[in-house]
């Protein structure tokens, strides 16, 4: 698995919805990664392996998601050095204020450097990751430049009138 | 350890000002309990080792306490068939409402009975450990009848006038 | 009524929808179980009546659910020596925030164990009421491990794309 | 006790330092009042007792007040067809907001009018029984609308500088 | 205009959505109202006209409607002494949270008895109104018990099973 | 009083503490202003008389603090053409945020700008108070950059060392 | 460009669908406005270059519409010497409590008048746009006047029953 | 500047109180870093300098602290292609709430990886920076993995008993 910079996990099948879009903003900057399912409560066993074993299987960043009591990002941020970014998954009830507290608010000793609820989360995790591995790696790099010169061109003057 | 049935843990001594009114209640009853330090965050291991070893070592009842991204309950119970019961500790900003949503949020599969937020819920959690055991222990029963009771003949009928 | 273990409480018929998710849980454990409308604001001679002659009539765990200014499971906490879980029912303009508090900031004396807003937080107490029941029924104990390990198995290693 | 138009109740001695607020207002108006600690939780029978005797004591008006999981005032709404007014005892860590919410959002049916939190609460449902109560006492109106005047002469011009 | 005790004032024509509720209630309890539209802030002479005239007209209660920064019950009742019931109507962005809290934080010295957030808080500020015009009213007291009673008689026993 | 740009105005005598600083702000840039106490709720006279009059007293901007349910800035912008900028005052037990929801959440129609809650709102109101009148006084624009320019010239380019 | 007073700005294409509603209102009363997109984060230089050229521009007031960590109102404010007015746009998952508190709670030094979130609050920002202008614009304190007046008068008495 | 890994800037020395932490943390792993207070709306033009030049002038990882609307991470993300890690500071009236949605809550396309409110998320910030650097720096990797397991080491199993 050596060579894939970039983990994605996420705590049930229903959180790829938001997560996908992670791994869509990877594609577009040529990033591979490897997206699997680690639930931090109904697979406790896995998420031990997994976290344990992340930095020798090659990765350099890992990216979790969850939602409600969200334990995974902060759980493997335990058992890995390193850089672990979360990403909360709105929750039904409550909107992903719980998914958000929940990851965010980790004690001092163990950082998860958390981002937007949803989607937005999802896509700033990828660029988060990007702009870490960018840092040594010059075509990355570009790349990234790139994308961020794109996405400022692509912001119009002036609001297009609704049909 | 056979024969103590309940197990008090939690995050970091700082909890110990919360969880002690759990120890005092279960004393008051005359519960036995094991009361130790057990973080989620900067001992996985020992969360790992504790929670899939509980029952085993004779623990009929997890009384879990944490604070913040509060894990420890949820991963308990991930681990453990035993009950878990989580008590929100606290926390400085939020006032202990991330320690609650991060406690009681579960998702479907993995329950922890949540009390109050601070000495509250350590203190129930402790009478809701007892009213568990009592299912099975008449003496118990008896006792956890007559505390209640006294706390029930304990409530004045008229507020005293404060000096 | 002797022999059925766990009574399912709910304040109002339209708490159902979530309560249900209790009652197929119990189902799927092989737990017998009793399910009713006790209202505590609209019926609480009723509320009265059964929560003190709960242990009498055979149970071991009550769960209960409502909505808003949920007042059931505490007072029915009040009124029995049996534990006694809450599910906070999804309220409509707060989402459930204020069913969760009413239900879970209980004062120091009387315990709810309180689960997750909504379906999780129902399946969940069946769960809890199974660990309880479990400590002293070999043959629970055996088919809650065998539940919880088919759920660890469900848990696939990828995220199905979605069509 | 034929005569005391107005009871105030409250669930626990430290209640008192925000509802003797209400004591005071009644006094000022020249209301005789019965106050007293009914607590839902740790005194069920009393609060059952009290609620339904309520009326047939010769009380009008029911002023509750309780903090946290707050159900005095709306179990004993439930229980009485005397107007109740709820006031939300400022809770330790979440400042009143659970006790605002367990009071105030009662389902359709049994309804609690509900004051502002803490000590403008007790005072204003102190104001709001004797505007019930002025309905059908002339006396009392007029006492009412002179303190209601005095409230208004009250306030200056001008802010005063601090020293 | 003697002989309607309830005035049901609302902000605009959209709460009516939610205060036809409070007008059904009455009805079927026999009590006359009048229901109009007061906007605190887009006609504030009509607001200060209706509250200082509405004793002089004969109402004995006030029902004020209104969501957002909601001002009408609070302004209404700085200027009449007749009691008012607030019912905060649910809003667009934060679903009556900003309604609840603008009706029920009043300072010292103006109360106004709040109901629940929406429907339910209509229909129970009508029941409100009618235990108080029920105090000094046989007939209406009796409708109100046999109200009540009827509520209570149609809380079935048993959770009927969605088709 | 022809001549006085601005008035600043509040609930009660204790908001003096906040709104003051409005007044220091408006001191260092050299605007006249008048202060004074205007009740919503405690003296609705007052503030018809005040708000109907603020255009032909003179005023051009109104500068208004209250808390809890905080009526006062926009009942004040319902009766004046004049801008209308609201400070939220820190209430006891909510921090603020019901004088925060209570002043921004004003329904389409009409406006109140709102600053932010406590002392840093008071400044910022003055502030734009002064943004407004220096449209058309070029020796206040003046002023104004200037302030604002010592205000960036203030900033220290390290953080000094706590003793 | 001079002669234009007011500058709508938003930080993307999908605000637009509620800052098109202070468009509308800024049209009804006859006053020309720019409307553009400007995203804080994603075309910072359009930002710097837009907030520092608004004075020399000709714009009198901005209206600057964001949300979620809504940046763009606070940081053109602190890159001009013109009122800046805050509109909240309504985000997915916090319903604009994001957006409301980025904008409004700005430090002391730097103010932006925050409206209400969403559509009210885009209307509002341009009535109190219009409110500033007519300071020194008799023509527009006529058109304001009678804008108001028959929002007054559109106030039916009573609300009309739903079909 | 070359050479030095690590900027962390604030918005105000006031922030200094909670960012030492995070100064203190790279301390004890070694990892140089430069310290300055860049206010995004006090000092725009020195945060434009810093953001674009920070890449440039050697820096790997910026950690930005801010309270309240808290812009300066946000907005320094959007202009260097550096990760950045934001903390929120605990503000005055809403305890770091506001800080806490501003910084996090990042549209699609600029991310701001966030920490913890106050002193927690100023040592985690570190950490993660730490964690980003070690990723090509073997001898940091080390100096983080000991201080990670003297951390482990110094959770004591049992709680001390308060004196």
């Amino acid at each position: 698995m050596a060579g894939i910079p970039v983990a994605i996990i996420m705590g049930s099948q229903s959180d790829w919805a938001t997560m996908r879009h992670a791994a869509e903003a990877l594609d577009a900057l040529g990033i591979p990664y490897d997206a699997r399912i680690v639930s931090a409560h109904r697979t406790p066993d896995r998420l031990v392996a997994f976290a344990k074993g992340a930095k020798a299987a090659g990765f350099q960043v890992v990216i979790a998601g969850a939602g409600g009591a969200a334990h995974l990002p902060g759980m493997t941020a335990a058992m890995t050095p390193l850089p672990v970014f979360g990403v909360p998954v709105e929750s039904k009830s409550l909107s992903g204020q719980d998914s958000l507290l929940s990851i965010v608010q980790m004690p001092a000793g163990i950082p998860v450097g958390t981002l937007a609820i949803g989607r937005a989360g999802a896509v700033n995790a990828a660029l988060l990751a990007a702009a870490v591995l960018a840092l040594h790696d010059e075509k990355l790099a570009e790349r990234l430049d790139a994308w961020r010169q794109r996405q400022t061109d692509s912001v119009t003057e002036r609001p297009a009138q609704e049909a």
